[in-house]
């Protein structure tokens, strides 16, 4: 079975979440693939097409960047009527230091050709789809996101060697972008001049509203979300002051501004620390006077944009993309 | 360097070439290839795409058969002016018993789309080519001789796991057929609907004339050929009679007879034994009466379809498909 696993809340209060609790979502089994042989075939509408070895890709220009990845799934179970799928409550989320090459400057050396429109990314990891065939996991990203400098083959989390639940020997990292997008245990990246159209691309992670007839729109940037980490989900407090305290993140040119409120209060101000860079989390906390009793506390970012979360995200056919006004209930007594 | 070894002329009298000095012809270095995480990549214009294990692909109907392979540069070195290329002389040739799946089976279980024209073989072998990039090894069969049911994926040769010199864990085997298209180290069957155009299909092993400014013609069945194995070239010899071993292979339908002359005599006719299979060579050998001097002795086969040997192959561009008239000069005294 795939192995699907959450990170604790606490955790994402560090600036970095440490490696063995950082979450993971795998669609099948843990592939085989060791460095024995293993080289990135890079290929399709290329002028030189090239296989790198491991050695090859660490000799280019690294940049090391953190980025908070996030599951297209997270906070699911929170839509009624339910949705199948991965019943991810709060957690399918982390935040990493990652290190690689960006793909651009593979790209460039293979030499794009004109025409190119996508390039694919393929992982090792394979399996059946809706029962009819087997797919590797991959999926396309658009040509400029692609030459995104800060789009990485990433070789290291967190300082150390990219461990093999994280997608070793090399894996993407599409920072600001839903994780489905940073594909683990990387074969091939392949420039493609018709869209791709893959099951993991067309059929899944895509957002269809409720009375979409079609395959909906395909999911990309995460949008500006938020999460009260302190107090946890049906804690039992002491009347009077406490801190709340949780992170912020996604959007678009970072979190504005971080409200919370009780109940049906007003929402107020939190405080909000510096963004732990450019596609990092920002901490954020908010004192708040607790009577007796039982009360619900509510987070809402907004991102420099102007985009605010909303109160409750748009039930979608795959129960995708909920950054709805995250709430906690806690009993004071 | 790629290892490109000949096999010697005795052994090509036994029905199966021991696989220790069976000929061997690669393009690139050994590819690391190994089973674990092996799968064998069905893909393209099929219904489903597939990754059969060795498991799965030896759980299908196995068939085994006897095949002559040569070298599309088999005696390259008798075409003047020289062209380039590796200069094989005689011994490009080799006959093992392969056991395997049938390929067709395995397109049947993946299911082949309308609109299918080839399949592209491809094996873990790459390199650069001409300089700019990198490729794999790979070609492609026209859909009806993929369907063939002759044409194998064989993990078995003489009845022994096949080596790694000689492509395991699997290889294509297409009988009759010139061997670059019998791919090692297979990786990926991928079915197509356009026809390929991959480097080692539209550049390399194509029959391209003296005239011929194009891209020429695709080399595939092996044309009727022969070799005289013994005496061997410049040997030594008492005057009398000696007899006159070879082997003829190739051709449609089988050989039909073989003749051998000395120097400007007659062509007469050699005993022919049965063929060796149906994509087998036949043994022949003939009593010829040597008196002292220097001597050519000649051989030449003709196939069931009324295709002979010509006593001089056409010279081409790039030095293939040599089956021109074998001789050999001995000395008498």
């Amino acid at each position: 079975m795939p192995e699907n696993h959450a990170t604790p809340l606490e955790a994402l209060l560090l600036p970095e979440t440490p490696t063995d609790v950082h979450y993971r979502r795998n669609h099948f089994e843990y592939p085989e693939v060791g460095l024995a042989g293993w080289a990135l075939e890079v290929t399709g509408a290329v002028e030189r097409p090239l296989w790198l070895t491991l050695d090859e890709i660490q000799r280019l220009p690294s940049r090391e960047l953190r980025a908070l990845l996030e599951c297209a799934g997270h906070r699911r179970t929170e839509y009624l009527p339910p949705v199948a799928g991965v019943q991810w409550k709060t957690g399918a989320l982390g935040q990493a230091r990652w290190r690689g090459a960006s793909l651009a400057d593979v790209l460039r050396q293979a030499g794009v050709r004109a025409g190119a429109v996508e390039v694919v990314l393929r992982g090792a990891d394979r399996g059946p789809f809706s029962g009819e065939g087997e797919y590797a996991f991959e999926r396309s990203l658009p040509l400029d996101k692609a030459l995104d400098p800060d789009t990485l083959l990433a070789w290291e989390m967190n300082g150390e060697p990219l461990p093999k639940p994280h997608g070793a020997p090399l894996r993407a990292v599409v920072p600001g972008w839903y994780a489905m997008d940073s594909i683990k245990w990387l074969l091939r990246v392949e420039v493609v001049t018709e869209p791709f159209r893959g099951p993991f691309q067309e059929l899944d992670y895509r957002f269809k509203a409720a009375d979409d007839p079609g395959i909906g729109r395909r999911l990309a940037r995460i949008p500006v979300s938020s999460l009260i980490v302190e107090p946890g989900e049906g804690a039992s407090l002491r009347p009077g002051r406490i801190m709340l305290r949780g992170i912020a993140w996604g959007g678009e040119g970072g979190i504005e501004g971080v409200h919370v409120r009780l109940d049906e209060g007003e929402y107020r101000a939190a405080r909000l620390s510096p963004p732990e860079g450019p596609y990092g989390k920002s901490a954020w906390e908010a004192e708040c006077e607790l009577p007796p009793g039982e009360h619900v506390v509510s987070v809402r970012a907004r991102d420099r944009s102007g985009q605010l979360q909303p109160e409750q995200a748009e039930w979608n056919q795959r129960g995708y993309a909920n950054n709805g006004v995250h709430r906690v209930r806690v009993r004071v007594e």
